[in-house]
């Protein structure tokens, strides 16, 4: 039975203990502010996690929602469709960015194939055990899923969570694969925003003047199709969005729901949050923000959100990369909090 | 013997392993300049550790310098001198910030006392080893050391570093804890760039603006009061540093002058890699800086080095705290450059 309880406000961390953390921090052996943007994330760390001082943060789990969007056939994208797959074999083989990263910190990364093109006939069938087509819509040209395909996408991302919940993820992280997906993130966070293509679209992995020009156009295309539709989050995704998008949206909103925070990561991931929030209203309060992208859609959509990154490196990798570079952070916030000396204890 | 020969250059990372660094991180599969500064500072960690790929960074060893200045009792901080001694304290019973970041990244941490005012009678004797004097000069109204007090100073620096260096450090930090250290600080670099103390005095610990102005008089009259001594790095420490702020600068110089690399911390930091870029011309090849603090200065220096910090997170608490909590991204970008797999591997 998973928890797709979507419209219902999602409850927020608990105001009282939102207030204790805060007295702990200013508490602390540490000049007013002197830990600046760790001490804004323990507190947050602290709320989430329901306890001051918060319990360190060992299990981080991290779901990389993999897909093909019809649109990468249309000149958006500097890579061919077939990377897709291949990437995905490669975060198998753990030589991926996000899956060294994944090594150094600790940190659980599990693989999903929601929507690639390829079978991936030689991949372990628990990898495609939640995939709901072989690459989604051109959204340009129609619609990115049906609404059947959308319900199963939802309930597979609400159900990865569960399961990650159930192994005991204190802090969860969705990344992503699939070349051409930030169009769909575009077009998703236009959607959500209001705003023309002309703001939101970027490079993505480096295209050139005229690509972006021609990438532009596309996300201007698919917003004039989608029309008023997007004044509805489901029948956004479904319009605008694709399998792994929309599997990524419920895994958040899921994690909102059940009271386990995330950390975001770049645009696909914010797109996919900025939906969350809006398939469950207050999700945010459950999600920090793990680092800038590159892509102008990001930031706009962290601003939406009321999100300030912890990372600004100028990645544009994806695959939850730049989210897992900024646990240590995240764990370094909270152990400032439990572990630095009281002014009080400190006091003859 | 120590390294002490000041004035000769620094002989930098070799061109060739920079190029061969920069050619494995293009060669890497994943999208052109998709690691943003990650990769850069990927080149770094190859360039100066002389290897590519480069091994993970295991010996990561802090040293915080400890020191009072006499200028602490003339109204430049929000805090009494006697802080400083408490704070050695803090440090060796593990429950000051840069002590919790340290446990968490398995970095070695070792306090020593350069010129505390206290006697720190109950302290481990092996702390104050390297003790020159009890408190540095007021810099506004005498030369903060004498000459054979800097000299000292510079001696143990330079001991330090090779303490450590012989101790396996692949990556060395300098940290500082001193009440008022943001003044000579300011005033250090303030000497080092020909610029008036207006545009390098920050609110350190958090001085309210009546106090701030104050210390931009105190920092000027120590400049003025320094004259042209300040074309001299040797002049310029015994006036206007301190025997903490000298035995950094030597730190740091070793360092490069021994092929080792330096992750910089906050304004104290960064003043003290000033002058050894002064002492050791070139010496900035071998570091990289951590995170940017709130104190102007710091900034100011940081450009003058040519450094761009891996943190932004308005951090203001010193101790190397700031550089310590950036110590997993360094290692995340020479563990990226070294298990990344390779477009040519990927290929069939």
């Amino acid at each position: 039975m998973t928890n797709l309880d979507w419209g219902t406000p999602v409850v927020a961390p608990d105001p009282a203990l939102v207030a204790a953390a805060r007295d702990r921090l200013e508490g602390l052996a540490t000049p007013a502010g002197a830990l600046g943007r760790l001490g804004e994330l323990a507190i947050w760390v602290a709320a989430t996690q329901g306890a001051v001082p918060p319990a360190p943060i060992e299990h981080v789990r991290a779901v990389v929602f993999a897909g093909d969007h019809g649109v990468a056939d249309h000149g958006v994208s500097a890579y061919p469709k077939a990377i897709t797959g291949a990437m995905v074999r490669t975060f198998l083989s753990g030589r991926a960015g996000v899956s060294v990263l994944a090594a150094q910190h600790g940190v659980s990364l599990r693989v999903l194939d929601l929507g690639v093109e390829e079978d991936l006939a030689d991949v372990d069938p628990a990898v495609k055990a939640f995939k709901v087509r072989h690459g989604s819509g051109a959204i340009h040209l129609e619609d990115a899923l049906t609404a059947d395909e959308l319900q199963r996408s939802l309930t597979a991302g609400a159900r990865i969570a569960e399961d990650e919940i159930a192994a005991g993820a204190q802090l969860l992280i969705g990344g992503d694969m699939g070349i051409g997906n930030t169009t769909p993130a575009a077009a998703l966070i236009a959607a959500s925003l209001g705003l023309p293509a002309t703001e939101v679209t970027g490079r993505g992995t480096g295209v050139d003047d005229t690509a972006l020009a021609h990438k532009i156009a596309l996300v201007q295309q698919a917003l004039d199709r989608a029309g008023d539709r997007v004044d509805d989050p489901v029948q956004t995704l479904q319009a605008l969005g694709s399998a792994d998008l929309a599997a990524s949206a419920a895994f958040l909103a899921t994690a909102a729901r059940s009271g386990v925070p995330v950390l975001l990561d770049g645009v696909i991931s914010v797109a996919a949050a900025l939906l969350a929030d809006r398939l469950a209203p207050g999700a945010a309060a459950w999600f920090a923000a793990g680092h800038r992208s590159t892509e102008p859609a990001q930031s706009l959509a962290l601003d939406k959100l009321g999100l300030d990154p912890v990372l600004d490196l100028g990645m544009r990798l994806g695959e939850g990369s730049g989210a897992v570079a900024a646990v240590p952070l995240v764990r370094s916030a909270g152990l400032l909090l439990s572990d630095v000396a009281l002014l009080a204890d400190l006091l003859p």
